[in-house]
């Protein structure tokens, strides 16, 4: 192994770093000075930041200098005062150019910051930088590498906000996810990914890819600390914090047999460990139609994809990476009434889902979060099919490391019923205890 | 155009610079800060440079500094005191790492500082920063876009070193050519590129591609300003500088054709202009056999990439892209005896076209530097068969700005007897102001 190392397992939680600068027992500009030794001895390999053309850090001590003029006091400061934030190159972000992993020109994409930023800059965050994505949040992977493996991909499209959080390099960062881009990287790369349901977290100024699949997506280091960046991000944060009975569905089946044996291996043994720890689960048959699935959300993402960049891709088409122009060149053949059907496919499957928790008595549903491991190479972002089926129904979902198949991290995936999000959250702590509880 | 202008027709020239901060007619510091203003402006478009995840600019002060401190009086500087050079990502660098294009571990290319900066140190340059290259020099592209049209390719290898040029951010820069990596992009960014006569200038310290064809190139803004780099960097620079006689062959017959008709038809135009300005151009047929020479370099050089490549490939192979990775694979496939054939026929070649000079009774050839201007998009850096008939055989080469296509520069290529290299610089010079002087 010539790369140095990359993944930090020792890096501080995002509500460590929270109240520790709130309540003034931990220093911001400190941590700024030791962040940026660190951003430089890893980045330059690592390579999950989208490179800035000025002094990143000298802009970071400035940032936080107005925020400390304009809250002197610890006592009187807001909750993510001095928290450094990467947020995906597809938002748009003031001060920031986005390009959203593309070649377009750097004026094409402009446009008001991203709303879903509004509550972290109210609560005093530093943008720590834009995030590698692949272009326009698809298929063409960046130069980003897996932390746990430079030689593999850290999966996409959210490449450097799950690698960054794996690095140490932030306690948070935002993506999103269409078909995989969240739970997947986030899974490659051995942190917690949170994809809330459909629309909770407004879209509004980040490019999109799929108006009706696309979810902004949250990488953390645990699920309290999800549940803390939710708790900012999700505007209408009410209803029960309860945590959900710990009853839940394996889906068994065609979906499920494409995960890889060793993975399907380890996902196996982690039910037997939540078992043990006095969770209940209950085996179903569940996407004996998961080819339709899968075939009817590519062609809706497609298809609006190829709407979404209708002029971009009229102007600037030879700037395209060939797999987001197949996918545009895809969508333009998708006729009204084949796009009208696979969009309220979405709604179908949703129902279908919720009636079968409801039927079986079940909280939600558990799976690994992808087929396996990273796979080896820089040349892809590795399959999102685990993932595709609950992004299309637009469930909340969250995958949490759960351990190591061939020395490389996996995750679990949990599933919960549309709009449950606080209280998947709060179940999901639960899950995350019973893993770390080692048999 | 959405694009910020990038092409800059007004950056000092290299002369100009240096003989401004020996004499202390201008400011180092000055053009420094200026410089760090249009690198902000251009670079975050124009991706010229390889990042340095540093301040490139507060780090090129102190670089200053202490250049300053060991000759503060302007009577003593070395004559390329405080000017800026950009080199190569395939060079190793003192201070800079060698990343090469590629996704290789950041120690795998490491090495001592290519032989051929000596002398550039020696004269007091400052190191601007590593300029973007193709992957290993060969055909998968980096960032880099056109400073004169952003949606079209710089061309490759060197094409960070060129655009650099182009968009006056460096009045020098280095490259290689193997095949057309030099030439090419000069003539697509409108700056003129110099290849020396094989071996001139030595190639220790830079990542081999192919070690029996490659050469260093030069990147300057005028046919004088590449006569002071080479006399920096050829280290056996004596001889005749006088101007060959004004007497050129024009290379007729399937070669020449391979330009396009558009191309074809402002390449007659210039030679008209030149025989208007007294030089004497002959037609004469050449290279009949131009796609066995195609084929033999080829394979000369995907036999020598696999065999310079053989341990990285080995342990690093699924980092490689696509293209080189089929280069290696091509490469493993020669037989020895083929290999020694392909490389006995660049010598065979040399002594043919020297042959041919002699009884022609020219001093070299006139042709165009590319097939046409820079192709659309950044999926591929254009064709290197115009240059790569005379990389073969080793012979000097330079390219200069002959006028636009279709709103696109385009060079003029004007090639050499081995070793003529002084000579034929000199000769370059007339070349130029014939075509300066406006019909």
């Amino acid at each position: 192994m010539r790369f140095p190392p990359l993944a930090e397992a020792e890096a501080p939680s995002l509500r460590e770093l929270a109240e520790g600068f709130r309540s003034g027992k931990l220093s911001p500009a400190a941590h700024l000075a030791a962040l940026e030794k660190r951003f430089l001895e890893v980045e330059p390999v690592l390579q999950s930041f989208v490179p800035e053309y000025r002094d990143r850090f000298a802009r970071l001590r400035a940032d936080l200098e107005s925020l400390e003029a304009a809250a002197p006091n610890p006592g009187s400061r807001p909750p993510l005062f001095g928290v450094p934030v990467g947020v995906k190159d597809i938002y748009n972000v003031d001060g920031f150019r986005t390009q959203a992993g593309s070649r377009l020109p750097p004026d094409a994409l402009k446009g008001p910051e991203a709303a879903c930023l509004r509550p972290l800059r109210r609560a005093g965050c530093l943008i720590l930088g834009k995030t590698v994505t692949t272009e326009f949040a698809y298929f063409a992977p960046g130069p980003t590498r897996n932390p746990h493996d430079p030689e593999r991909t850290p999966g996409g499209s959210s490449s450097g906000s799950a690698a960054a959080v794996a690095a140490g390099l932030t306690p948070l960062a935002l993506g999103t996810q269409t078909i995989g881009s969240t739970l997947r990287p986030a899974a490659y790369c051995g942190v917690v990914g949170f994809k809330p349901s459909y629309g909770r977290i407004p879209l509004e100024g980040i490019i999109p890819l799929s108006p009706s699949a696309d979810h902004v997506g949250i990488f953390v280091r645990s699920v309290e600390d999800a549940g803390f960046a939710a708790s900012l991000l999700i505007p209408d944060w009410s209803g029960s914090s309860e945590p959900l009975p710990r009853v839940f569905g394996v889906p068994e089946g065609p979906y499920l047999e494409k995960a890889s044996p060793e993975t399907l291996a380890h996902f196996r043994e982690v039910c037997l460990r939540l078992s043990a720890a006095g969770m209940r689960l209950r085996s179903l048959d569940l996407f004996p139609d998961i080819a339709e699935i899968v075939r009817r959300h590519n062609t809706l993402v497609a298809a609006e994809a190829a709407h979404v960049h209708r002029a971009l891709f009229a102007e600037f088409g030879s700037l395209y990476h060939e797999k987001t122009a197949d996918l545009i060149r895809r969508g333009q053949e998708v006729d009204a009434a084949e796009l009208k059907a696979c969009r309220a496919g979405r709604l179908s499957l949703r129902a279908a889902l919720e009636k079968r928790m409801t039927e079986e008595g079940i909280s939600g549903f558990l799976c690994p979060s992808a087929t396996g491991p990273a796979p080896a190479g820089l040349a892809g972002t590795g399959d999102p099919v685990m993932n595709l089926p609950w992004t299309h129904a637009g469930l909340p979902c969250l995958s949490l490391p759960s351990g190591m198949v061939g020395g490389l991290p996996v995750g679990l995936q949990f599933v919960g019923p549309f709009s449950s999000d606080r209280r998947l959250l709060k179940t999901a702590e639960g899950l995350a205890e019973a893993l770390r509880a080692r048999p």
